[in-house]
This record gives structure tokens, sequence and C-alpha cells, in this order.
């Protein structure tokens, strides 16, 4: 008889906002140690955070590319939307836990931090009491791109609210008249409603649109500046004014 | 005659939640070659972002601790406080300039992400234009919160909102009720107006209080179970139940 075989784990590894020397000394090492690597990507591209690693990995890594059967192509309102992703979530997490039963840990690459707006945590709730789940924090995009911009986000009693582009204009409207400071995620084609939302807001001189933040391609412009559309990789931002002696 | 010598770089360096293991590679690269260090800590005590960096210095560093004048002897709203910080801060940014002149390279460790509610804020403001500064993000304090606490913060399109616990009670009441996920910076001694608050928002039952995060004192606890006082390290955490397939 011989013992059970201990399980795997599933590390789920914040990169930071992009540039690897910003990975903590921790996620380093797990990726330059790891058998087993998974991460998403759109179909039919290199993916950002499995670029984000090259160079770094064991010759004999062996890689599970996870591909979105979807991305923006169907509303998220819409209910196939949901079923197709709950699906792949499901299968994805069906894989890391047959892995993990053979003792393999697995390192899934997380852009930024894995616990905020990251599609790891799909996988994390599924994998829950199943196998031993581990998670590293990151420096997030927004943090990236607040560094890039070289002015400091939130000062003393500044309130801080993050949104996504996603909402409704209105609604970003309410939100931008109602905080000191301004993180917007997720902009993409909703750029032209969110310049609306900011212009409504009267914030349009204090917004500012940082793209692919701590990446090669990084770009620092004010919102009027920007064009009719954003690249996935950008965040708007406004910065706090608060008490500062 | 002999060229001009020049300047030294002033490098904010953030350190991370706590964890050693998770400052960036780049900020542990800085840290272990750093010829001049410098860093807040409140007088007498050996301060945290010092004692992080224990073991990683070269013997010959030469080292700068920045004392606060004042931390909540006087309220900040009195203007004894302003003139106080203002004037540490002049000096301490005075100081920095004379090193960078010889030509020596700086860095200031800085808490979490240095443009995240850090003090560092202040000295860059005043520095600018006057030596070069270069500032190392890193990992907030509120992910190594979130991580503690094994939950995601947010998703889909939740808004999120950071405040401190020094904002009013009314305020504070209204900001709570008004988000899907929260956190609450700086709570201290004012963690019996924040409970108060939480209750008259309904959302005492979802509220975390994470102590430490990330370090090796780490709790987390229900807010329910918490005593009358917090300590410096201290955030609150209502995560985020928004669309997830
Ligand atoms: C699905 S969310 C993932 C966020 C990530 N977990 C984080 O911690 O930043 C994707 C959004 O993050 C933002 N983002 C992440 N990294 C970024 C970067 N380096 N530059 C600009 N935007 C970034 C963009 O707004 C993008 O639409
Ligand atoms: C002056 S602010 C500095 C924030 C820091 N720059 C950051 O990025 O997190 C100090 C507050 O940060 C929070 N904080 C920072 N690190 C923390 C940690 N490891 N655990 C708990 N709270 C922390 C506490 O609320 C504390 O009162």
């Amino acid at each position: 008889m011989t013992a059970p075989l201990a399980l795997g784990t599933v590390h789920g590894v914040g990169l930071g906002p992009g540039d690897p020397e910003l990975m903590s000394v921790r996620a380093d090492r797990l990726i330059r140690s790891a058998r087993h690597l998974a991460y998403f990507r759109k179909a039919g591209r290199a993916g950002r955070a499995r670029r984000m690693v090259d160079g770094m990995l064991r010759n004999d890594v062996a890689e599970f590319a996870m591909d979105y059967p979807v991305t923006t192509e169907i509303p998220f309102t819409d209910p196939a939307y949901t079923d197709l992703l709950s699906g792949f979530y499901a299968e994805c997490t069906r894989h890391l836990c047959d892995l993990a039963a053979t003792g393999e840990d697995i390192v899934v690459l997380c852009e930024g931090d894995p616990f905020f707006y990251g599609s790891f945590m799909h996988l994390h709730a599924r994998l829950g009491g199943r196998v031993p789940v581990c998670v590293v924090p990151g420096i997030t995009g927004m943090s990236g791109a607040w560094t890039a911009s070289d002015l400091p986000i939130s000062w003393g009693d500044d309130v801080l609210t993050v949104v996504t582009a996603t909402l409704g204009e209105e609604e970003l409207v309410r939100r931008i008249r109602d905080t000191d400071a301004l993180v917007v995620m997720k902009i993409g084609r909703h750029l032209p409603k969110l310049r609306r939302a900011v212009a409504a807001a009267g914030r349009t001189e204090a917004a500012w649109l940082i793209e692919y933040a701590a990446m090669p391609e990084q770009r620092v412009i004010r919102l009027c500046e920007a064009g009719d559309t954003a690249p996935y990789f950008a965040i708007l931002l406004i910065h706090g004014q608060g008490r500062r002696p």
C-alpha cells in the first residue's frame, strides 16, 4: 500500500502592471521554478501575461493556455455570455484539479493583483475546498498608472473611487461628481461615453488617460487628447488634491 | 576645471504590505545596493519600513531616519500641526537635495505604494524640479489585506470606494451605503465611529478587519469581533459581490 499522494497547490500569482521588474520577489521565484504554468489569453493571441514571463521559464515547463471562448463579441448582459464563460471556467478548474491531484503545483499567471477585478477570481471561487489555493498579491494596474503619471493619487482624507467604464453614463457622472480621486478601469470602446461623463462632471481638465502603464508602449495623455477608443490596457485617473502640509 | 557633478537620484521605493518577499524585484535590487537609505519613523521607534529591510543592507550603508515631530498628539485640523509637519518635510527635502548634490543616489523606503496616501508624497512634491526623482510602485496595504482575507475585493462592474476612517460619521455612513466594495484606511482610534457607521449602513455582517496584513502579526477578524481601537496597520474591508459567471 502506498500513501495517498499529497495534492498539489494552485498558486494565483500577481504579475504587476507589466514591467517584469515590478513582479514581487515571490512571484519571480514561483514563476522561475514552475513545472506547470497556466494563463488566460484571447484565442489566437500570445497573451500579455504569458509574454511578461518570456525568458523566465524552465525548459521543461508544461503550459496550459486558457483561451477565452468569448471576450466582447457577445454583450455580457446576454445569458449566452454567462453560460459560455461559466462552462469555460468550470472546464479550466477541472483541468487544474486533475493536475493538482497528481501532486503537481501549478502557477496561474494573473495581470496586476489577482483579487482586483481579475479573471483568476472565477477559478479561485471554483477551486475552493477542492485543492489548496495560494494567492500572491501584485502591484495593480492602477498603481502602475498613477506612477506613470508621476503624481500621487490620494492625499490625507481623500476619497478614492474605482469604477469600470462599463457603468451607465448617468451613473458615471454621479460617481465622478462625488469623489476626490478617481480610477476608471476597462475603458476600451466606452471611451466616448466616459469622456462625456467626465465633461458633464466638469473634470475634463483634471483627467489623464494612461495606456499600457509600465509596459514598453506606455503613454500618458490628457483625456482631451485621446481618440475614440482606448486599448484594453488603459486607465483614466483624476488625482486627489487633499490635505497636504 | 572639473565637469559639474551629476545630481544623484532620489528613489521613492514601495516596500509592499509587509512581507519582504512581496517587494518588487526592482525594490529588492535598489535596497540591496543602496549606499544611502532614508525612511520615516515615529520618534523613538525602530520604524516598520526600516525593519522590513533588516538583513538586506550593505555594510557601508548610510542611514537617514526622518523622525516625525508629531503624529496624533495634535489634531490635524490645528494649524500648529500643519506648520510643524511642513517645516519637517522641508527640512528632510533639504537634506535629500544636499546629498543628491554630491552625486549620491538615495533610496527612500515607503510602506505599500508610495503614491497611495504615502508620506513620501510630501517629499516628492517638494523635490520636484530640484533633483531627479524616481518612484517604484509597490503592492498596497489593501491588496495585502484582501489577499489575507482570502476573498476577491471587486468583481465585474463593482464600484470600489476607498476612504479613511478620519471622515465624519455621517459621511462614512453615506459612503458605505453607496458602494459595492469598501476599503477603509487609517482606522486606529476611529474604530468605534467606523463600527457605528458600518452598522448604520447595515453592513456589519459583511465587514472584515485586517490587522498587520502580510506581517508576522497578521490577524483577520470580523468587525463584530474587534475591540475599541485598531493598530496603525489595520484596514476594514467589505468585499464586492458583483457579476460572476
Ligand atoms: C480585468 S481587469 C484586471 C485588473 C488587474 N487585476 C489589476 O490588478 O490591475 C483589466 C483592466 O485593468 C486595467 N489595467 C491593468 N493593467 C494595466 C496597465 N498596465 N495599464 C493600463 N491599464 C491596466 C485596464 O483598465 C484593464 O481594462
Ligand atoms: C499613511 S497610509 C499608507 C498607505 C500605503 N502607502 C499603502 O500603499 O498601503 C497608512 C495606512 O495604510 C494602511 N496599511 C498599510 N499597510 C498595511 C498593512 N500591511 N496592513 C494593514 N493596514 C495597512 C493602514 O490603514 C494605515 O493606517
